[in-house]
């Protein structure tokens, strides 16, 4: 694509050769001829001017920085090269068919322009929407329904029932509707509690590879629209995560728990059930959560969880505890000097 | 199922309407007409008065304050309502059949009422118990044995040689039997240990979404009958895990650990190696456990892992740490003042 | 295998019978008739001296304690013992085949001494070295190169692209090459961040069951030369580790992370992005990196990580809080009685 078909896409000022061709997006000290690079801020100006790449996509007002070269100009440089990047590697396409060694129940629902690659297990009355993509080993229980414009990559399981929306994308061995953890302690053991409740994926989520999203005891478990998971999260049954949450690796969502939309949570955070994080809530990586807490807007940090402000004050006490000894044993001495005086 | 089919279940008494149809569980919010729900303790009574549900499971002695609801009383509302949830919502039963594209050894041994899914491999010498469901994509190795009454949901991968009893679930992914993580170090990098021995899951075990049980370097890796893992669990080496243990979700269990019998276990706590947790612990979520610590009966919190009381003790002197400060600085100006006295 | 031949392996010396006939390695405890075990310290002479085994493994210089019995006399027991193991029970060989229901693009180059199991597939132009063994369910993208010697296990995943070296292991259910977790806020909600990059995965690799390691971004996720990941382990787009490096179980590690040759990383660690770990640095279990800290050669321990040693005395002194507390107290009323007196 040109320079100038690139800039339409994310409105931005050309300056320089608008018929540039561009076949590749790559990062500013590797780019190189036919390559478009972008600069995030003023520390990187430097690199960006030995950069070799064809076309640079550089902050509104900053193209007088770099005079001999092509640039695009936009607000936003980093959303730019994303948007540019998604135009110039789209996503594989796959012709829509349905390969011969998938196993595709009589009463399942498939569009004709979908993909159902070799080995995907499709069960009964379950719904595939137009142009999804289900890679190989994909297991789809019985009354699964998937959106339009999804890709299932390899060995994603969908239990009995979950339903996902427009636009998914679930990563390798993504599993949801996996029965959650409940029990009944009892005399000689643990009586399962019952997990006949479902899972609701909305639109435009993706899911980290590996990671489970368990099905509610009764009810659903909910992942709101626009949200991303990274790889082997844990979300238990009963939870309730709303839009554009972010949640980063390896964490870990006790049952019942609530997200509100657009918080942002680090990777290996521990949930308590019933825990409800509020809108604007960013939570550190490695943060525990004690079961029940409540957790407001602001950034939070720590086990159990504190805001970072205090916690960076607990932190600076913490370090100054040795010395806290210290003036504890000078004036214990002082003391005793004191009382053989009077 | 009426009532007072579902109170024979559980050894209930019914009070109210005998003949009442139900259909489904529910929780008392939600419930609905030919739905039962159950009152965990009195502070549901508000919520259950109003609940529409057409009985209510309530404990022994409150059906008083129902005058005109059909309940079931009975000593142990949950317990009760987990067991007519099993009874109202049975697992799914599969025609027993071997799925033509089934890839099965020929010395394998395969009950005729099991069902062996679609793209189930089955190994040499491999037994499957009778009614044994292998869902979609199941994995079994050679010399494997799976006893009956089993549900091994998509995409469970059995090594070679592991064994499991009667009535285990496996959720989707579960792995056991992969090679325990040892190895030698010399001089050019590392030997891989040997890891010859085996994985034993005895009978009434649950297992969540890809956790891993790693096979013994020599010996076995065991789990105990009626114990329970959530999803993501890592069990190293040699480990033996007693009976009726539950061990939550992303829980990481390094070689040679052992827990014995009815130990509770948090999400996200990490095992040091040869560690043993004593019949009676529980351990809260996030904790850690140096290798060699042996935790005794009752609860243990923290990194490293220490009483539950030692605990907050200490997070109570840490909150009091700014005042210590202040304390030492007011006696320290006192000081100076006795001085200048005296 | 005899004595003698064993021995010849190691470079060790046999004292006793050397046509002794070992069937097996064994542990000392359990060792019977025809198995080898290995004495590592003089803490289990007393264990040896009681063992049945027909052989046993020693330090030069140990023989002398087992007069009536054959040994082998090597420098490093364990390491003599693994090697031994590794020749003793030597990885399943495979028939070279290509199984019927295996799903192999007309593009691929399958080596004629490669396996390939049930219901694998295999994309167009990856490549599948000689002698490599890819089980039951493993799915490879297009362009993929495998190494020769491998064995991929059950339901590996092997997305577009990826390249692993020689004889690399990779558990059940490893994924290679799914996409980094970036994205770029925008006024509502999140856009995908390119992530175009690939997975490199070097000779003598071998990862645990369930570990994921992303994709770069733009240009490529490392693993470096011999490098061993236990289960469930993440790794994140464009990180670079070493050679020789060893990572315990469900630690995770954030983008753009460098790990240096020869460091080794405890279990549940958490890695910021952006930090670097140099060789010769030792991290210890559950501990927490701040994004772009550099950890230096040495023992590192804690959240955030620190020393090893200055964490023992932050313990120590955190231990001593009631009592600096109590202090505190004494040295108030003694200042209120001096204050009294003057």
């Amino acid at each position: 694509m040109t320079v100038h078909e690139l800039a339409e896409i994310v409105s931005g000022r050309v300056v320089g050769d608008r018929e540039t061709r561009i076949e590749r997006i790559a990062d500013l000290d590797n780019a190189d001829e036919g390559e478009i690079a972008y600069v995030e801020n003023e520390k990187l100006l430097d690199a960006a001017a030995e950069s070799k790449a064809s076309c640079l996509i550089v902050r509104d007002g900053f193209a007088a920085k770099f005079p001999d070269r092509t640039v695009i100009e936009v607000a936003n440089p980093k959303l730019a090269f994303a948007l540019i990047g998604a135009a110039l590697h789209p996503p594989l396409s796959r012709e829509p068919t349905i390969h011969p060694t998938a196993v595709v129940a009589e009463t399942a629902d498939i569009a004709l322009t979908a993909y159902v690659g070799p080995n995907v297990c499709v069960g009964e009355y379950t719904h595939v929407g137009a142009y999804t993509r289900l890679e190989a080993g994909v297991v789809l229980g019985m009354n699964v329904s998937v959106g339009n414009d999804c890709v299932l990559h390899p060995n994603v399981v969908l239990y009995d029932g979950v339903s996902i929306g427009k636009g998914v994308i679930l990563h390798a061995g993504v599993c949801l509707g996996a029965d959650g953890f409940g029990y009944v302690r009892h005399d000689l053991g643990y009586q399962k509690f019952p997990q006949i409740g479902t899972v609701v994926i909305e639109d435009e989520v993706e899911i980290g590879a590996h990671s489970c999203v368990d099905r509610a005891a009764l009810g659903r478990t909910r992942i709101g629209r626009g949200t991303k998971l990274d790889n082997m999260v844990h979300v238990g049954h009963n939870c309730d995560i709303g839009e554009r949450v972010v949640i980063a690796a390896q964490t870990g969502i006790s049952g019942s728990v609530v997200i509100e939309d657009d918080a942002v949570i680090g990777g290996q955070v521990g949930f308590g059930d019933h825990t409800r994080v509020q809108s604007g809530a960013i939570i550190g990586s490695k943060a525990g959560i004690l079961p029940g807490k409540i957790v407001r807007p602001g950034v939070w940090w720590g086990i159990p969880v504190q805001p970072l402000d205090q916690y960076k004050r607990m932190n600076a006490h913490l370090n100054r505890l040795p010395q806290m000894r210290e003036e504890l044993k000078r004036l214990e001495a002082e003391i005793e000097e004191i009382k053989k005086k009077i």
